[in-house]
């Protein structure tokens, strides 16, 4: 690769409360922060509803994409310093992949829209092909700072994301069980919600990462490091990322988006303010510049409009979410499944749309996983590196990695209104209140 | 005051990553922190335009009300268990006025409107008095929860943040030279912003505070604690929230929301999607709901929908707001001040409207002052109580404070587009450009 | 219990790293603090030779000791506070147990002598009997303040040391499988190391602590933060605790005592200067006084005297351990542990006496267990407060905890001189040393 | 200077809970790590007797000193990286000077002798003279592993020390006012002992450090973050370094060492066990090894041996030192100082050698001063490089800094046994101690 990267007269540096500063070296890096596209991550919250939880959590994608940013320089430095190739093929670091490397790091989540799993549930979007879209289309700004750096850089860079890319190092930096977008999330989540959960030894980990041809490995002595992080990760999931209250806004925002699309196909929004950059959505024919509009403070100027439109159901799920009413919920199992139809009914009887005022909702981690040729999206499994060479797989060593390995984890919940669980003994619908609440034992449906 | 403040059956907490948790005791805060007004404040950005410079200050004024609730229980708490008035007219704490304590810290910061500096200057608005205006108006939810404690339980809040309360030892712990509000914004922009200025010792402080019949006072052997407070406060000052870039951005913004304002009146908006919820504001007929329904994502919609109006103006500044583009400054002094028309007018040769493309902006902070009857906003100078009881002022016992103690402090900035500073050999303008930079010389207007 | 606890007129705090302050509310405590006895451990070092691996863990046993009574007194007022005890017999908490769990919490750990394990090994001594017989003999200051509160209440503290004390909840705030003890241990050795591995969430944990009739509970919605507690916990073991060079250094150390113990067996220290405060234990005629006068300088003072004797191998040790010479080490298992005999014949062969300078050390630590009667020292399990009372055990609930569970996980290693793996072509002994070295291969005996 | 620097195959780290990792490169290095002269720093604590006001202050001048070389290993890189000296002469940093910077940055504090003060003033010992000593003697295992460097080496290592060193940098880097030394020490000193006024922002500190022809100078837009550090020092040395009770404990270490000098030159030690380490100190005849003999434990076991001397002085200062029995003091200024000799009087006559039993304490310190050429031992001022490359001192532009400059800032006491404070209504010298505390008065002698 014979490509011109022109280095800035003098390193900048941005501050940043996970890393103390973020280095930037290259004028291709620097140029691509200024593009509006990259600017757009900054009003797109990382963690979503979270934040109606753990009130800290307000930092946006923008800072998470320049951390995982700084994480790969990091590890390029590393990787430089100590493993640097010497001839083709010898399965250690060739410096001129680290352009490449750190522009799909920072660019790794660009496709990332307004709250993000409830919106790409109703509007049938996805933000990694999004992602490699505006990377590869011309018409972004992101498209033309890439191609200065040469006419095949774009998509260069968008397989690396789409994990094609031929050298599995860099690949592996980005996108893999242990990368440099995972390790920033869990420690800067970890920051933001004042929670301890996701906080492990960075420092340690980067000194004991290594390359070899298959990828990336990690020294024996690190094991523990590489452990623990495994651990974090899991504990986020179990405590922040799954909350059974983040998830309760979550399911008001999928409701009320919903709603808002059933509304205006059936031409009941007419004689009022349109949602005009949400119309493209409501009509499924989205383009590149529809979709980079958009970020969580139009939806929450729509949702603030719509407070004075008629629909009572509108109205009711808009003001829920402005003003953080979330559902409540209660876990189900396979074998209490099969009464929540019943449920949804009863809260129907009590007044409530079953369709806008109950869900299931549910959250599955696969904390760590072997490969496994057969699965269709298998997983890179994290390998150790033992004094005379040889590899081998992490859970073979660690009695904890080895409880996690391959489980599917996961929490289903049922939500439905709060006042299903209050007291109404005056009221039309006592009964059916009763009834319901019958059904709900220490946080079970029974 | 015989009010009936109902305690919650459990003490409900909410984590924070500056306080650990939040906790809440009393069902009115509970009830609120659920209404819609405060809920808005999730909407506000605590810094405005200083998540530009410090990315990770993206937090909001909802987690710093709650923190200046957290950090007046506290105090409550301590004066409680020390110093608890025995008789009237002892000088100690009398805990029947807790309740309007921490209302009052709760809801001091309600009234801010999206970024509040600029707004507040375009549009004429005073956040203190919105924040009064919310809390005794019948028509809000806080003034309806407030009211069920007793009736003229709003306008005694209201009162604490006009400073007219008649117990000076509540209105000092919300609003003095070293009140809940400072310590928690200290804090907590230096947690967000990753700076390490903000931080003291806020266990010592709440440790050697102690009521008084004319406020509240501090413990001798804790006068290093407070020094370090004020020195931590005037450096946040100096180095974050004076930050010339942070200002760039800000002056951006003001002459957007000039532009629309001037563009509305001359009626150029007609023709393109109304910016419905500001029109009040441009027509300068502000009802309470028009000043709620904004937040910083509402004016980021309508910038959003005007990078495709035809005005170049208003398309190119919302374009430089969007995209973080801030205008570039030079220090001036009152001997260089009248250089300012004539550097506006290089500006508008070179092609640039001065009116929406220069500005001065000056930032002014008076670090600690003692007080003075003859000022009209005078402050409350902070006493050090020695073993015998006898107060002493701050700055009298303080090498440092006094040095800073009166001194209005501050930094005066001529503010331009960035292509002023730009090379340009071969532009028509190239001439002009060159006549602008002789006036720069080491960040000064020469 | 009707004994007279005297308060301070004023609370009194120490200033500490880990609970920022320790806050002293009874004369008793206070005055505990200030005995010969307890200002001792001052000089005595919680990690023994820990700090030659983490340089930093340089920490005494006197600031632990104080972190276990503050852990204990934040526990006491919160039970206090919330479960207060209405009726006998209904389980919850009796605050005038506070006392007598305040002194057992700041005094467990009294009876350590200087590098606790290696000393002990030697001279045969039992740091928990020698803290109860501190507590209980009337010729100590430790005692004299104790029974200023009651005459049996130094048996009483004594007992809860011992673990036969009626109040199971005393008791287990103490010592059980999350006590006071372990809680303060792994945030202060984590701190003071600079490792992260020992870092879980405390003030959680306190908040989920309750007490019921058979000990302490913990609410089912606090369970993730139990199982990082106990995840914490293993990893520091595996860690910081089992470290091979602490133990290399403990090896020496142990080595080292036994030489001069067989030195003045032999009368072989006749016509030197004697190490007049260890000859009670050479003679194996400790009083308590002999045991209180020890501390970690007084050791190394006698290895610095032991630099000037004539022994080689006491010279040779001395310098080792002052200098920190650590002895090198491979891990054995059952199956190879028959090679270490032949191993340590090589040693002699090349020049060391292989009764000094060869010696096995493991590491076992049951990281978890349930309570089994059948056990000798049964563990009491953690148990978890479901919403409607009932309890159920930590590892049915925690896949993690579970892979933990009753395992013994440990690390056997042989240790010998460092010169054994080094090159020495011309030496007499080479053909020795490459034997050696042929028998370790990644870590390991083979 | 063509001296052989032999680099380590890997780089080896050294975990510190200040630096994260101390990196060592070179064999140099490691080896004066490893000699016994330097590990006795292990056993000789950084602040002496601040760990009895400050319970977390365990830690020893050997940690502080690895943390030293670790800051000038990292401004080495930095000026390395971005200014590498071209020509002869350019100001710039020529690379060949790191080696000896590092080796004296890790020795510069070599000489420092057990609780350094108290033993310097009886034994009238210098620790920078035998710094010097030690890297200079033949017999040091330190000048061995010096001179492998090259055979006049070690007197360059330590004319660094001596300030005599022709590179201005190098020099600087280790001593001045805002250094490697202070850097550390300010850093390592809060966190140990868990105050907070010692932190300040070093990595911003590194960033704007750049080397010039007179030394080193700072980045003008570091300003704020270099008077930010000046703050911290000087917050430090009021808070901690001068606590009162710290030094009230010195007082009793110093009059003890001189107690037992004195008694030793009166024979008055015959027929007990002689305190053999310090028996050349006592007749003032040390030699290298004699010096290098002592450590902190060292002095403790001699005064562990002295609880059981006759002599009733001694024994009980022993006691006071090793119990924690600070004297007690209060301030005195020049107009009070002449009742000093009045009050030791009447200590004197209630029952205390007044010799022994009172003593004054000052400390005084220099927060920051200009260069003065009339001085005798001038400081270099801090330069702060504009953008123009030209200079300007910092008090010139920091109003704080400015505020402390020249001036000697300090705090006198007159030190005395705690009885004098307590009531003694029965004893016969009752009259005595009511005469005392009439002159006493807020802390203040009057």
């Amino acid at each position: 690769m014979t490509i011109n990267i022109e280095k800035l007269p003098r390193e900048k540096v941005f501050r940043d409360p996970i890393h103390n500063y973020i280095h930037v070296q290259h004028k291709v890096i620097l140029d691509l922060i200024n593009t509006k596209e990259f600017q757009r991550l900054r009003r797109v919250k990382q963690l979503g509803t979270s934040s109606f939880t753990f009130q800290g959590a307000e930092h946006s994608r923008f800072t998470h994409c320049m951390g995982v940013y700084e994480i790969t320089r990091l590890i390029c430095d590393n990787f430089q310093r100590n493993y640097p190739s010497v001839t083709d093929d010898d399965g250690l670091w060739n410096d001129d992949e680290r352009i490449v490397a750190l522009c799909a790091a920072l660019l790794h989540d660009l496709g990332h829209g307004p709250y993000s799993h409830a919106f790409e549930h109703i509007f049938n979007t996805d933000h990694e092909q999004w992602t490699q879209q505006i990377i590869t289309s011309p018409e972004t700004e992101i498209n033309q700072v890439l191609r200065q750096v040469s006419s095949d850089f774009p998509e260069k860079v968008a397989s690396v994301i789409a994990k094609t890319y031929e050298n599995k190092q860099v690949v592996q930096m980005i996108s893999s069980q242990i990368d440099a977008d995972r390790m920033d999330y869990l420690l800067r989540d970890a920051y933001f919600t004042g929670t301890k959960y996701g906080m492990f030894d960075l420092t340690r980990i980067l000194r004991v990462m290594r390359p070899y041809k298959g990828g990336i490995a990690f020294d024996a002595n690190g094991m523990h490091a590489v452990e623990d992080y495994v651990l974090s990760r899991f504990q986020m999931y179990q405590q922040v990322y799954f909350h059974p209250v983040s998830r309760g806004m979550e399911v008001v925002l999928t409701k009320l988006l919903r709603r808002a699309k059933d509304l205006y196909e059936h031409n009941q929004m007419n004689g009022f303010e349109m949602p005009s950059l949400l119309v493209p959505f409501f009509e499924n024919r989205v383009n590149i510049n529809d979709y980079l509009a958009l970020d969580d403070g139009i939806l929450n100027t729509y949702f603030t409009l719509w407070l004075d439109y008629p629909d009572e159901i509108l109205k009711d799920l808009s003001y829920k979410f402005l003003t953080r009413k979330p559902f409540k919920s209660a876990q189900y199992t396979e074998e209490t499944q099969d009464k929540l139809p019943k449920l949804a009914d009863i809260v129907e009887v009590a007044g409530f749309d079953k369709q806008y005022y109950t869900s299931t909702n549910t959250s599955y981690d696969l904390p760590y996983d072997v490969y496994n040729p057969r699965k269709h999206k298998s997983r890179t499994q994290i390998e150790i590196m033992q004094n005379d060479g040889s590899l081998i797989e992490l859970s073979t060593v660690s009695r904890l990695v080895n409880a996690l390995t391959g489980k599917i984890l996961g929490d289903e919940r049922f939500y439905f209104p709060k006042a299903m669980l209050e007291e109404h003994s005056d009221d039309i619908f006592s009964e059916e209140y009763t009834k319901f609440q019958k059904h709900i034992y220490n946080d079970m449906i029974i």
